[in-house]
């Protein structure tokens, strides 16, 4: 008999609440800590005892801070959000605890009431639908509104340059999100907007919310970051969200395999600094049984056709590290599968059925996140600093 | 002496109220059942009576219901909106009587608060703004947001498939209203969305909001459905809207006419339907006067250039049917004449100011019934039956 | 010792507040009317005497109308928007008192409700999204909500008259703000709109809301506009926002000097309509240390390339009139350097940071003159005059 079966035996015989993983315990300590109504309903449970059951005592704790208590000692009020370097890990978590209260909100309300008021531009100077409509829902579901310009942008088109846009356009919104195919962009707006800058992909360098998303996606799904397994899949040379997201994983005790073919491998710089750092663990061109069976989350992404001189290699690379049900029998029970989408045929079709998918569910974390990055950047300072009612 | 003219005098000789068409009596019914102020102002009546007149005694009737109950049971709550012979003809009314509680709504306070806090996405891969701004503006009269995503979708340009698309999307909003250039679209859409999907135009197949309003303004503008004779001309092969009306008028007691050219005639199947119905009359390839004379709603479609080999054909078919001043000389008095819009010259530009001219204010009922489709789908559980509020 | 010196000596002997220039005047006199709360804190003044300061009786003045109260007598409710030559002087001022109450608005509430529950329809036919997002920012401020249709107006492309698209969408919102490449079409679409049209640029005809916004800047930069010299340099040719100001500047009492190429001069019209007010100055072809001194508002416009058929005349010209450091040497303190926006070469990136660049401001003055217009011309008749209540 396995110690699993003996802990769940002894809970049963002594009556006592046995919660088996973390993402559960998380869930029920939050409940406790709101004092939801704990009522259990017959279509919850089964019961195999005669014996009626010990009550759940709970004692009341000391109160959680509310949203608004959260929000009001912000330390991004106002602060341009250009790289996830500025977060520091304590940053990271209140983030986070934002974002799962966000989470909660959205859930039980649909929308809050946080940014009523406040209007933010979304600059999209590339087209990136997913990222604008991410921000566009995230905004709205706030309270607040959105003001859209797309990468046409007429002025643009007659020779207006970036610094210029931007100062002229701070003038309508509250805050900006930015968008756009040059690596300096993000630096030149901070540099010269009155209004705080959201960097929602810079070039090649950043993409600091899929970073936080990706991040709050591996929290939710498997309830705490530390002591995983993180496995890199496709193409690491390229993909900005591998470089951000090895960036934030320093503030986390994790082991990160990596797996791409030869000439899309993880840049030596990023290389060594998870090596310094003690993260790095097996480095491979296949994704064979022994590195799945490790892992906790297996993060793919797309490998793209352009990056091959040669379409013959494409071809075979591409094959060489499709994820199908087959690839995820090798795999634990309660890992995840995460993409930050589009995918071509990384991962198969096959696999969306899988409760360990969580590549669609990655979206909706990132809407979460983003509202919680909004909301803290965003929110006024509290209403009983103002001075002066209006009508 | 005609009837009608007995009618009218025993009315005044006796003291006796009388309506003389359907649709003031449905709006004088409304009123009474609404309680409405009756007061009556000088500027509102002639008196050719000494008499003192009878007064108009209302008993109290039982309440109608308000929006909000018709909501509450509303039977296509998280439904998807798929095609026209999903809905019974019970329904359809309920449908109808939401959308005039919409334009009571609008018309007295410009917007409702009935889906506050909820977010529609609208999906558009192919251009057609007067149906998105319909929708986009019915959802804001509802009191909700819409995030837009336009034709040019940039995942889909990068090769992901509708599938992913949609389950992406689906993350971020609560229900999608999609237009697509597949037949197959809706239908795909709906199987893989955890949130309900309003097709509002799936290539050639179906635009079932389209046939809802055409049916509305016909209810609207005349008072009734039943009896009527309608009459088809123009493009009735390939016109998606006319078939979708057809489909719908099972539910009614009407003659269809059909006028149009040989290579533009109604399907074989629809038509042996509308016949096994007993609902084919005339079938015409002009529109004669005697077709115009028993005409209550004719309903002219667009005849587009594309669909004609020989150039000359079309010129000679366009004019053939267009419906001027001079064509409604034989008209009755209290028909109307619909079209789905844009119109090319079908309909001449003076015929614009007949008050049987119906299709600009047919635009405004497509609103309304867009306001009462969403509603009735996403309206939340009734606000009693959260348990927990937020923030 | 000047005038200016003796003035401030006998204010501190004998304790009597003193303003130094119209614009404090200005705001002084706005905050003793509301009633604000005065107290000063010791960061906000230097104190140079020890004897008790004269308390600063204030009587309590009449007080001034608030904006619902301005917004109630409207004499622009439900108007069209075409022409700068509509606004008497009066409604200019009107005009210019609602933008400042805006103004108050978002600065301390970021957004009002002024426009609640109503939908203004953003129609650009060409691109224009300076134009296009302080119209929708405005709207949104005024808590409205906006649907907008871009120039690639599917109907259009299908042969659809600006008539028959202008008579389809006012069926939905409850105003249209319309950019249109044609002269002509403010006035078509006035014609056959329901709903009040506001002008957002018909052609090279006008530019309404420009104008306004010009005039505005000027007012709220240096207190009034009277007594003021205003040069405009540039394309005084086709510049259609050079053309509208100086329509509008016939209410007051200026001095205009022209500086432009010969052959990008002001059209013979309008420099004839100047003099005739004998608001005429100098006219040249060189921006002059002299000019310079005398101006209270600097004007500048673009030169486009577009506009010369030799290429090197074009350097020329546009060399010659380019504003610097250098030329501002030469300009008053208390001046102004105005721009529409967006800027090629003729003001140097090194002017931006100088006080008296007042253009990214103009955008600003921009968004609160257009809330003022939306609301004068959507707000609904008081709430106290419906009859119904719903739901």
């Amino acid at each position: 008999m396995s110690k699993g079966y003996r802990t769940r035996r002894m809970a049963i015989d002594y009556q006592t609440p046995l919660v088996t993983n973390v993402k559960n315990a998380k869930i029920l300590i939050e409940a406790i800590a709101r004092h939801y109504d704990l009522e259990i309903s017959k279509v919850d449970y089964q019961d195999f005892s005669v014996v009626p059951a010990a009550p759940l005592i709970l004692r009341k704790p000391k109160d959680s801070p509310t949203i608004r208590e959260l929000l009001a000692n912000s330390p991004f009020r106002n602060k341009h959000i250009v790289s996830v370097s500025q977060f520091s890990r304590n940053e990271l978590h209140l983030l986070f605890t934002v974002a799962q209260e966000m989470r909660l909100g959205v859930e039980r309300e649909g929308c809050l009431d946080v940014l009523k008021g406040r209007v933010l531009c979304l600059m999209f100077f590339e087209p990136s639908t997913r990222t604008s409509s991410s921000f566009d829902t995230a905004m709205k579901r706030l309270g607040g509104q959105t003001v859209l310009i797309s990468e046409a942008h007429s002025s643009t088109q007659k020779g207006e340059s970036l610094e210029d846009t931007i100062r002229t356009l701070d003038q309508y919104g509250d805050a900006i999100v930015l968008r756009h195919p040059s690596d300096e962009s993000a630096n030149i707006a901070a540099k010269f907007s009155d209004r705080p800058i959201i960097n929602a992909g810079n070039g090649s360098r950043e993409h600091p919310t899929q970073a936080f998303l990706d991040l709050f996606t591996i929290r939710e799904e498997l309830g705490t970051v530390n002591g995983l397994t993180i496995t890199f899949t496709g193409d690491l040379r390229y993909g900005r969200t591998v470089h951000s997201l090895c960036e934030l994983l320093k503030h986390y005790n994790v082991t990160i395999q990596l797996v791409s073919p030869a000439s899309l491998a993880l840049p030596d710089k990023v290389r060594e600094t998870l090596k310094s750092r003690s993260q790095l663990g097996v480095v491979s061109t296949n994704l064979t049984p022994e590195i799945i069976a490790k892992t906790d989350v297996l993060y793919c992404t797309r490998v793209q056709k352009e990056r091959f001189e040669d379409p013959q290699l494409y071809e075979r690379v591409k094959n060489s590290l499709v994820v199908d049900n087959a690839t995820l029998k090798h795999a634990k029970q309660n890992m995840i599968v995460m993409h930050p989408l589009p995918r071509n045929a990384e991962i198969a079709r096959e696999v969306d059925d899988d409760p360990r998918a969580a590549y669609f569910r990655q979206m909706k974390y990132g809407m979460f996140v983003r509202m919680a990055l909004l909301a803290l950047v965003m929110t006024p300072v509290e209403e009983g600093k103002r001075r002066f009612s209006f009508v």
